[in-house]
């Protein structure tokens, strides 16, 4: 592994560093809940699932394919190993997380000022990862590009609402399979000063990402107090579910705990598929598997920082296809972050999930429904929160505006009531009285510009004003504003020697090896 | 007040007549929520905002205008008067509200097994009521007519997912406004036998309400236990926000609670408008004025069935036009919920509220916004639940029928975590297996049918499937939707003896007065 040169880059220290960077002073990093948790599975429900679980682990087990040094490390740890299957002994798995596990970590951001801390009572919120396609209301459905990813990188630095980016905001189909990771990175890390993901499409992608973070955070890369370390990527690891982990996966969430670097355990369930319809059946499958893989990685190295993730789905019973923002997906991830506060670790699920195939009232029913759970249910990571379409086979433009917007509603519910003196504001009470209003009030002439969350998609005007300014829908609204945004993009500045070292290892590592599409 | 005669129609109980009229087997007539309540205020912001409500009360006051007799009411009480201001001592209306207020109340369906149960742990979806204008793909915007009146009422009776109708799913302009209300009651009385509402855009029209009811619920009218009218119509009564009841609104209470008719309380609240931008404020004024309307009631008659209303909104601070589905709205919505349970009495807010002009994504997530937090906080009552759009001014064909399957959602969701064992599915779980898939086994097998929600209304076809059909949106689909259902309505049957005496009541009292349009 190479080991950059830290000393040469000169430091200070963060909130000097923040300041040069220009941090954006009504930004918050990361959302504080003042809200309580809005827990729906009632206490006998919850062990009734717990003990499910256990008995999964237990007695139906987990499988590690195709990777030997998974089975030694069960093994050693007292676990029952048939082939590739591990039986944990009731119990093991629950005890390693809450010795090793940390309840909350920081996660390191280019700009400090942009640090996310993930667990407790906090929500991050992180766009769209994957699709192979992307939309806009211009050239309507195709193929991601690179073009499109930078875009995306764009507008997720340019938003308030984001607080992290994710891996491929859309995949750039043509880029080699083999060496995307590096445009992504680079993509990420120049155009955006926000957190960001780690491939890990293959091991060697995810140690590439570990090198690259260790070039751009630079001295930040190590914690002095530690002696290891800072978390500075995050990687999603899905399972092969039901209860599978497969070589690919487990390599690189080795790496990336091998080096501290998160982890988002996240079995895909799609109950009815990956586990039963049952609605406890698949909510007990879901936290087996979660909980055997972060078991395993505090087995690899005990304290890395893992994310207790749920990717959980209804069915439809007609096509097969998953379907989102249903009862069943509110009841499920609700269900799944309170188990994941019962487990103590940091949880993810949810977003802006939807099926529709275009940004219109299915696609913004499916995704609020979606969202609003995720954050009663207080979700402390949320991937997939902007530019879902088409069951993540798609990435819109136009999906990915509006659905910034209602991050920020979520981010200003979350802050609760204000039950200060002029919260209450009884004095304007009191000044206006009964039958008159309190438009011109002194209270009302304090507050309004800052009082309520501004939507910046909206129409509020009257339908005579609407009408004649072109009868727009909020799609067509959402076209001119993230044109807008990327027009005026100006990316945030990267020391010069950082950039040229960034750029050194990237052409070095593509010319290293040919191209390929697996 | 002329009095039907009761006794030449023949009865029979409860049960053979919901035989013979045939009720829907799948039909629930309310929701029987089995999810706790989502309480987002806590214990010591209740309280406090219960101690504002008081002091607005005994301290600013309440106007109750031009209605003498209300003054005369309250002053015998205890309270003090001065001009129309009524100040009532701290602790009053919680005490005449909690001494005599019923917690739940039966209203009756002409269809027994429609009858529905408001408060406590049920909610009830009924559809939009008040806007002058209608929307469909096909017209466009329009004024409504009695013959779009009578649409939704043929939608109403044939969703499964709207428990009662309203009284003015839409206004049918082009009829006088001294004579709307027979039009609309026979329709809702005829073409549907769900519960319905009262007019109280007068005292007249609220008793010729009363005495329609009696014509059409015959001996079921009275309850020979009580001595007293059954509940059969519920009426509601909008304050003049902030703080101030206007005569018309007092007379019509008057009548339906005189009558032991059910009256929804419900403040008018736009904060930054009748109330301050604080939302402690606005709720404090939406308690204090929805308790003295109350009150004022069992004053009228001890035992009246009442629920506390309330419709809340916020402002947008550049048009001045109130907004939907915003966090603020959600966190009032909530809030009040929460209050009414504390003070004993069913509560009504929230609903599919929305300020977009079209059934777009805006008007789906602020929707979608509203009635996901209506439901989480515990709604008894939800009107305004189907076909909302531009701030109310205008019901939509296709949004209603989009509203329906989201009210379908809800009450799926509101049913909660099945935890049986078929519900935990741990056969199935060991059957299939780590790695396998669960479409064929048999637990699938034996429940996809009946286990998750099937929308009527969202597309899950592949994107090729989708687009070879013609790319419809959801609006589309819910064009062919409602026109389906009107093409195939057919009216429950009801008594020849009953719908002769209803319409020879109407012609009467339409040829004794002259057309009016006030």
């Amino acid at each position: 592994m190479s080991e950059p040169v830290h000393s040469r880059r000169g430091g200070g220290r963060e909130a000097k560093r923040a300041a040069r960077l220009g941090a954006v002073a009504t930004f918050a990093p990361f959302i504080e809940r003042k809200l309580p948790f809005a827990d729906l599975l009632d206490e006998e429900g919850q062990s009734l699932i717990e003990a499910n679980a256990e008995t999964i682990l237990s007695e139906i087990g987990v499988e590690f394919r195709d990777d030997p040094e998974a089975l030694e490390i069960w093994k050693a740890a007292g676990a029952d190993i048939k082939g590739e299957l591990v039986r944990m002994p009731v119990g093991m798995c629950r005890k390693l997380i809450q010795d090793h596990a940390p309840r909350e970590f920081t996660q390191l951001a280019r700009n400090p000022a942009r640090n996310i801390i993930i667990g407790g009572k906090r929500t991050v919120f992180a766009p769209t990862a994957g699709p192979p396609f992307v939309r806009c209301l211009d050239k309507g459905r195709r193929y991601g590009t690179i073009e499109d990813f930078n875009n995306f990188a764009k507008l997720t630095y340019a938003s308030p609402w984001l607080h992290s980016s994710a891996t491929a905001m859309c995949e750039p189909v043509e880029l080699p399979v083999n060496k995307r990771h590096f445009d992504m990175f680079y993509g990420n890390a120049t155009l955006s000063d926000k957190c960001f993901f780690s491939a890990v499409s293959a091991p060697s992608r995810s140690q590439d990402c570990v090198d690259m973070a260790k070039i751009l955070f630079g001295e930040r890369w190590m914690n002095s107090e530690t002696g290891e370390p800072n978390t500075c990527l995050a990687g999603v690891i899905n399972g092969n579910s039901p209860l599978t982990f497969d070589a690919t996966m487990l390599g690189a969430a080795k790496v990336l705990a091998r080096a501290n670097q998160a982890t988002l355990i996240t079995p895909f369930i799609m109950a009815g598929a990956m586990a039963p319809t049952g609605l406890a059946g698949a909510i007990a499958v879901t936290l087996a598997e979660a909980m055997a893989g972060m078991a395993f990685l505090q087995l690899v190295k005990p304290g890395a920082p893992v994310i207790f993730g749920s990717f959980v789905t209804t069915l439809s019973m007609q096509s097969g296809a998953p379907t989102y923002g249903t009862p069943e997906c509110n009841l499920m991830m609700n269900a799944l972050l309170t188990l994941a506060r019962r487990l103590g670790v940091p949880s993810r699920t949810g977003g802006s999930l939807c099926a529709s195939k275009i940004a219109d009232a299915q696609a913004a029913s499916e995704s609020a429904q979606t969202l609003l759970s995720t954050c009663m249910g207080g979700a402390n990571f949320v991937l997939q929160s902007a530019g879902w379409l088409e069951g993540g086979l798609v990435t819109g433009y136009e999906k990915f505006m509006m659905d910034c917007d209602q991050l920020g509603m979520m981010q200003k519910m979350l802050a609760g009531y204000d039950l200060s003196e002029n919260g209450q504001a009884m004095d304007a009470i009191r000044d206006v009285g009964p039958g008159k209003h309190f438009f011109g009030c002194a209270h009302t002439q304090a507050n309004f510009e800052t009082v309520f969350y501004r939507s910046t998609l909206a129409d509020y005007d009257s339908w005579e004003k609407w009408e004649a300014e072109g009868s727009l829908d909020i799609q067509q609204r959402a076209n001119a504003a993230w044109k807008k945004i990327l027009a005026e993009h100006v990316s945030p500045a990267l020391d010069e020697g950082v950039h040229e070292e960034l750029r050194a290892f990237i052409d070095k590592r593509k010319a290293s090896m040919p191209d390929a599409n697996y």
